[in-house]
C-alpha cells in the first residue's frame, strides 16, 4: 500500500448508514484521508493489522486515535437553514406562521443590509452549526446581494461546505414594500452572486451559490422563468419552498391552476440539483415528477410540526426512493443540531402513525405503518442529504469527502451516557442520535480540514 | 424591616408565572431567603432602594448579584420520572410500547436489587436532574424496598425535593414472573418504605414517600384496595398511570366495566395528593371527578407522542382548572430537562391542533383552538407542578420554598443567545424555555440550599 498520499488517519469506532434503514458499526476502523481531503480508505482491523500502516502513521505524527468514549459519525447535512433568522431562534414558535413571519422574520431579514450586523450574526451562525456537527449547510440568505456574499465568505473562511442562495421575491401582492426587489434586480443580483461565489479566493468547490426563489406566492411568473433559465443554463443549484401548507398549496392552484411542482417544472426550476423544502402536500403526480427529475426534499420536522398544517408523508417518500434529507429550518427550530432534527422526524412520524384525537376510534385516528426509525432519520441527515445534494458526502467510503464528527460521551454534565456492558452498538447509535448535545461534539472535519477542536477533558 | 432572619439575598432579573398563561418579569429584583429556606420577600427596586437592605446584605457577604446574562427562574418540577430506567434513556424510542417495556424496561428495573448498581445509577440520575434545573422530582422507583430506599437517601443527600414510590405490581397475568411481588409483600414493603423515608436522618420534609400501584393492569383489585386504605389512613401521596393508551383504557373496561379514574376513586387512591401520569383517554365524568378530588395530572409530552396513541387534551384540562403539571417520564424521554418538556408540550399541542393527515381536508384534520403557549407550558413546569403537589413551590412569593435556577446565556458553545437590543423580556423567556441546555443551568437551590454551582466563566 502506498501511504505517500495519506495526509492523516483516524483510528477508532465509527457509525454510518450505507443502506437506508441499516447502520454499519466500524469497530476500531482506520480511516485515511488524502491530500484532497477525500477518504482514501476505510480499513477494518483485519485489513490494516499486518500492513504496518498504523505504526507508520503514528510514527510520523499523522494518526489520531479516538478513545473508547468517542465515536466518529459522518458530518451532518442541513438541507434547509434560513441564515438571517438566526437571532430569532427560540422565539414565537407557538405563533401561527403568518404572525411569525410578519412580526419577526421579514423585519429581521431586512436588517442585513447593515453588513457589520451580517458579519456578526453569520459568524456566530456558522460557528454554531459547525460546533453542532453540521459540515454541510444549505442556506437561504436574505434579499440583498452584499450580506449574502458575507454569508458565503464566512462559510468559506470557517471551512463549512455551504450552498448559499440570495433570496428572490418580487411580487408586490405578497411581499412587504420594505423587503422586495424587482424581477430585473433579483435576476441581476442572482447572476452577480453566482459569479462572485465561484470566484471567491480559495473557493475550490467548498461553497456553491444557489438560485433561490423564496416560494411561489412571493415571486411573479416572469421572475420564476428567468431564474429557471439561468439555473438551467449554468447548471446551478436551486432551492425553494414547496407546498408547505394548505395556504401555499391553494395559492398555486388559485393563481396557476397547478401544483407547486408543476409550476417549478414548467419554469425550469426542477432538476437534479433542486432542493425542495417541506413538500407536505404533494400529489402522486408531483412525487413521480420529483423522482424522475432527481430533485431532493428537505424534510424539516420541527417546522413541520409548528407551521405546516399536516405531516409530510416521509415514510412513503423514503419507500419510493425519492431523494430525501433533513433540514433544521432555522429559525423554525430551537437548535441548529441535525441530530435533534433526526429525533424530531421520528417522533413526528410516530404521532402521524397514531393520530392525535381522542374523540376518534383508534382505527380512524392515524395512518398505519407510517413511522420511521431512528436509523432511517440518521440516514437522512447523512447519506440521504449527500444524495439529495448529488455530492459524495455522508458516508465513510473511499473517494467521499472526509466530513466527520467526533461525538464524545465522556464530556461532563451531558445527557449522553453509555453504560458499561449495557449498551449494544445499536443502542449506542440510538443514544447518540437522541441525546447528543453540542458539548458532546468535540471535533469536526470538512473535506479533511479540521474546523472544530474543543480540547475537552474527554 | 428586620433583616436578622434573612440568610441571603439574590439580586437580579427573574421570570415566573403567578397566573396561568401570563409571565411576570421581575427586573433587578431582590429575593431574600429565611433560615427555613423559604422566600422571605420579593422586592422590586422601588421597594428596596431606600431601605439599605442591599448594602447591608452585601456588607455581610450575604448577597449574590446576578450578571446581565443571568436569569433566575423557579426550580423546575418533574411530576413523573421512572428512576430505574435512567440508563435506558435514548434507546428504542422508535419502538412500540410493548416491545420497549419487555425488551428494555422490565429486565433493567429488576437489576436494582444490586444495591451498588442502584447507588451508581441513582447518584448519576439525581445529579443530572438537579444539574438540569429539576428541584422537585416525583419518582417511580422499582419493585423492591432496598433500592427504593437508596433512591430516597440519594435525593436527601444531594438536596433534591423528592417524592419517591416503591412500585407495586402483583398480577401474574400482566407482570413477568421475575418482576412481581405478592399483594401482601407489596403492602408490607410500602408500609416499611413509608416509615423509613419519614425517619431518614435529617429528612425534614424534603423527601416524601409515595404509594405507587404501577397501573391497573399490573395490580389485583385486592392490592389496589389495600394501598388505597393505607394511603387514606396515612395521608400519603399516591402516584400511578392513568388511561395512557387505548389498550390500558380498554383493559379497565374489560376487567371492571369502569374507567381507570372510577377504579382509583373506588379503591381510595384518588385524592388531593394523587398524581396521575398521562391521563390521555379521560371521559367528561373522569375529569369532573379528578377536579373535585383535587388530584393532579402529569402531562408527559414526549412520552405522549411516542407511546400514548393520541394527544392529551391539555388545552381543555387547563381551561377547566384541573391541576396539571409536566413530567419527563424518564426514560420515555431523551433528557431530564423539564424545559424540553415545556417545548415538547407546545409542539405536540400544535400538531394536535393542525392534525397530521394530508389525505383529510384541513377542517377535518385537527382540533381547532387546542394549542397551548410556551408561557402556559412554563407555568405547568413550575407553578402548575407546585399546585399539583399541594406544595408552596414554583413561584417567587413570600412563604414559598426558595427553589430556583440560574440560567446563564453567556455560557460558551450553547444555543441560548440573547441579542442586544433585539429581545424583549417575552422573547428572552421564550428563548430560555426553547433553547436552554444543561450547561446554561449554572446554579440551583432547593429550599434555600445551593445544590448546584458550576463556577463557569459566565
Amino acid at each position: 500500500m502506498d501511504h505517500s498520499e495519506i495526509v492523516f488517519g483516524i483510528l477508532g469506532n465509527a457509525f454510518h448508514c450505507p443502506v437506508m434503514g441499516e447502520f454499519e458499526y466500524l469497530e476500531n476502523a482506520l480511516i485515511t484521508v488524502d491530500t484532497a481531503g477525500r477518504i482514501q480508505a476505510v480499513l477494518r482491523p483485519e485489513e490494516y493489522q499486518s500492513s504496518g500502516i498504523v505504526q507508520a502513521l503514528e510514527g510520523q505524527g499523522r494518526l489520531q486515535r479516538l478513545t473508547a468514549s468517542q465515536y466518529l459519525i459522518p458530518g451532518l447535512i442541513d438541507l434547509h437553514n434560513h441564515a438571517p433568522q438566526w437571532p430569532q431562534m427560540g422565539k414565537g414558535l407557538d405563533l401561527p406562521l403568518y404572525d411569525w413571519l410578519s412580526n419577526y422574520t421579514f423585519p429581521l431579514e431586512a436588517k442585513y443590509q447593515d453588513l457589520e450586523f451580517a458579519r456578526q450574526v453569520y459568524g456566530d451562525l456558522v460557528q454554531s452549526t459547525l460546533s453542532s456537527g453540521t459540515t454541510s449547510a444549505v442556506y437561504f440568505s436574505s434579499l440583498h446581494l452584499e450580506p449574502s456574499l458575507v454569508l458565503a465568505e464566512t462559510c468559506l473562511d470557517k471551512g463549512q461546505r455551504a450552498f448559499v442562495g440570495k433570496v428572490c421575491m418580487d411580487d408586490p401582492d405578497q411581499c412587504p414594500d420594505y423587503y422586495r426587489q424587482s424581477a430585473q434586480q433579483s435576476l441581476y443580483e442572482t447572476e452577480t452572486f453566482n459569479h462572485a461565489v465561484a470566484g471567491m479566493k480559495g473557493n475550490q468547490g467548498l461553497v456553491s451559490s444557489v438560485v433561490t426563489p423564496r416560494f411561489i406566492p412571493s415571486c411573479t411568473e416572469g421572475l420564476l422563468k428567468e431564474l429557471g433559465q439561468f439555473a438551467t443554463a449554468n447548471d446551478c443549484y436551486v432551492q425553494t419552498h414547496c407546498s408547505e401548507s394548505d395556504w401555499a398549496r391553494d395559492y398555486s392552484q388559485q393563481k396557476y391552476g397547478e401544483t407547486d411542482i408543476s409550476v417549478y417544472e414548467r419554469t425550469g426550476l426542477l432538476g437534479r440539483k433542486t432542493l425542495l423544502a417541506h413538500s407536505i402536500f404533494l400529489t402522486n403526480q408531483d412525487i413521480l415528477i420529483i423522482k424522475d427529475r432527481g430533485a431532493g426534499i428537505a424534510h424539516c420536522p420541527l417546522s413541520n410540526m409548528c407551521f405546516a398544517n399536516a405531516a409530510m408523508t416521509t415514510r412513503e417518500l423514503l419507500d419510493q426512493g425519492v431523494h430525501c434529507g433533513l433540514g433544521s429550518d432555522v429559525a423554525a427550530s430551537v437548535t441548529p443540531s441535525m441530530l435533534r432534527s433526526c429525533f424530531d422526524a421520528v417522533t413526528h412520524s410516530r404521532v402521524r402513525e397514531e393520530g392525535t384525537s381522542t374523540h376518534r376510534p383508534a382505527g380512524e385516528r392515524g395512518e398505519s405503518n407510517t413511522r420511521i426509525s431512528l436509523v432511517e432519520s440518521f440516514w437522512m441527515a447523512t447519506a440521504g442529504g449527500g444524495q439529495s445534494l448529488d455530492q459524495n458526502i455522508g458516508l465513510f467510503k473511499a473517494g467521499f469527502g472526509f466530513d466527520a464528527v467526533v461525538v464524545d460521551a465522556a464530556v461532563p454534565d451531558c445527557d449522553l451516557t453509555i453504560w458499561p456492558g449495557m449498551d449494544s452498538p445499536a443502542d449506542i447509535l440510538e443514544k447518540i442520535i437522541s441525546t447528543t448535545s453540542r458539548h458532546n461534539v468535540t471535533r469536526v472535519w470538512v473535506q479533511g480540514r479540521q474546523v472544530i477542536d474543543k480540547k475537552t477533558a474527554g
